[in-house]
């Protein structure tokens, strides 16, 4: 048969002719490039001209940038990252798309997810075709669990840091464990503020079988700056940037600048990780002195700002279903919505329910939630 | 068997309990929320209050700035957009990621693309496992090309508004026939310029068998703002927003800050058109002028920033692949990156090249270019 299409060969043309002139940014002319491109429209609408170009992390087009970045990181991880450690993303929702993408073409096909987990992850994974299983981890064990058959030396095993709506760390041991048996680890520490980080003993630059995804601001409160990093081994710099640029497109200038201003001074965002936890502390305490039935339990927050309060269901008697039902119902009346276990993959736990606690809403909004708890255990909830 | 995990009904949840205390934001408290959150590291970091908050178009959260950008979207598009018409996305390419998406959980399984094309809806659309066709047009057709077979209607006709590489305007009566065959048509409009847009016929809030992804800066030469919309039929606004928080987060403040800005003044932004297409039109007309050989001939650019350039090989008697690799060894050489047909996925023109031409670079890039090609042609390049 005639062929119609020759196959998309960029890359291969890229290396065998053109790599070194674009790494050194000794063009003689670039007619096809992106850029260094000229904008008449920019300069008419006021536009200050360093928003004409692109801001993407392929191939060292941002290496200022990232040099100021890694700093940060450096000081944050305990080690001396190199450039191709790192690929910046807008997001973490968009790093653990690329990640998952990149290690679904390395030939991955199975991910075991720890839970409670984020539910966007779990959604990207289903639309890549990977088989999922998830582990449930329960209350009356800490929240430990016993790690699944690897057998084929082919799973992924995709964790939280700290862990996503319980606030703990992770249990080192366990972690150790996954890695000896050949689990690829992937640690989503979009809520990070320990510093050093709580599993910076843990270095994707050494092992090949560790992907970090962190966010930069994110973990400080700060949502309107999007910038977020992959921290991995070299190897996989070249795959993850050819899904950057497939799937996300560039990054916005603003924040990139922000983050990199911000990261100029590394004892400052430290200090601001501990002004971060305090704040998460101190509404947890208040929310805490506030729990004054032992059917309303605040769990423990260590790390980060995402936790849960348990109610223990005082008709016991009744389905797990109904209580939810007569929950959910006696809320939306107090007009006070609510992110319940299942949402965040808790696994069933009967008679408790997990109510989802932002700890960097205000106090009003969590000693209120907390009294209303403390209401519809007092009402008539079977109705 | 044991149930171990209730499934995730948070959309269920939403829509029955607390859709209109969100809708409304009559809450009285919002313990789960991720909205009007409190950051004392914000503060400490002397950011601006507004850099806390997440910006992204889930449920009605942007209303405020959509209202501002469906203005100047109305006049570009001749027509009364409502909200739940369009979706604001980092990007065209999370636009097109987002849109790919929907479409595969409504029951589309196959896609046929128009070529020329965009590498990275290409590797979008293997990804979530489409069905795949490349349908080609070729030069001496002026690549009109004839619609494929449909006989199920459930296919995706992916195309480009202006044509991506070759700078044309669709042909209006082949997607009308495209539409009247059953095709779901996809109109990836991030190049267009002209005002009111050359489509604006085609109504994505009145069809619901068409999609328009759009960029609102990037036609203008500025890249370091992202933001872009998906404008569409409103019964696909849920699953567009729900696969939004999944596949890529929310959207960078500043972006969204500076397009609200521009968006007040349409006819500044139509006139900023104009002027782009402008500068479009002399850097083609300069290249014209320096093509003096019959054997390279830039192709016409009616609309947007991104065309080619045709090389006819000299040495016929030679394959295809040696003629290719010969070009490429010549441009690198000369330190000039080139970006060939393949990886716009143009079909095999034998005897010809087609070499991407960027019309927002400047004229000493450009007709350096197109010098070296006449260069080339007068060189040994059979070695």
């Amino acid at each position: 048969m005639k062929r119609v299409f020759f196959p998309d060969d960029f890359d291969r043309i890229n290396k065998k002719f053109f790599n070194n002139i674009r790494k050194n940014r000794s063009f003689q002319h670039d007619p096809s490039g992106w850029l260094e491109t000229e904008s008449m429209a920019s300069k008419f609408l006021d536009l200050e001209p360093r928003f004409i170009e692109y801001k993407s992390d392929y191939q060292n087009q941002l290496s200022i940038q990232k040099n100021k970045i890694i700093n940060l990181l450096n000081n944050w991880e305990n080690e001396t990252l190199h450039q191709d450690n790192i690929t910046l993303t807008n997001s973490v929702t968009s790093g653990s798309l690329i990640t998952l993408l990149m290690l679904k073409q390395t030939g991955f096909k199975k991910i075991f997810f720890e839970t409670p987990t984020y539910f966007g992850t779990i959604k990207q994974a289903e639309s890549l075709g990977y088989e999922i299983e998830f582990i449930p981890a329960y209350y009356h064990e800490n929240f430990e669990y016993p790690l699944p058959q690897n057998p084929h030396k082919n799973s992924i095993l995709w964790t939280t840091q700290p862990r996503t709506s319980i606030g703990i760390n992770q249990e080192k041991s366990r972690l150790s464990k996954a890695l000896s048996e050949g689990f690829f680890l992937v640690i989503d520490e979009a809520t990070e503020t320990l510093f050093p980080s709580f599993l910076s003993h843990l270095s994707p630059k050494e092992n090949k079988s560790i992907i970090k995804l962190r966010s930069f601001v994110k973990c400080l409160g700060v949502n309107g700056i999007r910038l977020s990093t992959i921290i991995h081994h070299n190897k996989y710099r070249l795959d993850l940037m050819n899904a950057l640029e497939a799937f996300q497109g560039a990054i916005d200038l603003n924040s990139l600048e922000m983050v990199v201003r911000l990261a100029s001074n590394t004892k400052k965002i430290q200090n601001a990780m501990e002004i971060a936890r305090n704040q998460v502390k101190s509404n947890y305490s208040d929310i805490k002195l506030n729990c004054t039935s032992e059917s309303i339990v605040p769990l423990n927050i260590d790390n980060g700002y995402i936790s849960s309060i348990i109610l223990k269901y005082q008709d016991k008697g009744q389905s797990q279903i109904k209580n939810r039902e007569s929950l959910l119902r006696f809320f939306s009346k107090n007009n006070t919505p609510i992110i319940l276990g299942s949402t965040m993959r808790f696994p069933i736990h009967h008679g408790f329910e997990f109510i989802k606690v932002n700890y960097f809403k205000n106090q009003t909004n969590l000693i209120g939630a907390v009294n209303l708890l403390h209401k519809f255990l007092l009402s008539d909830n079977s109705k």
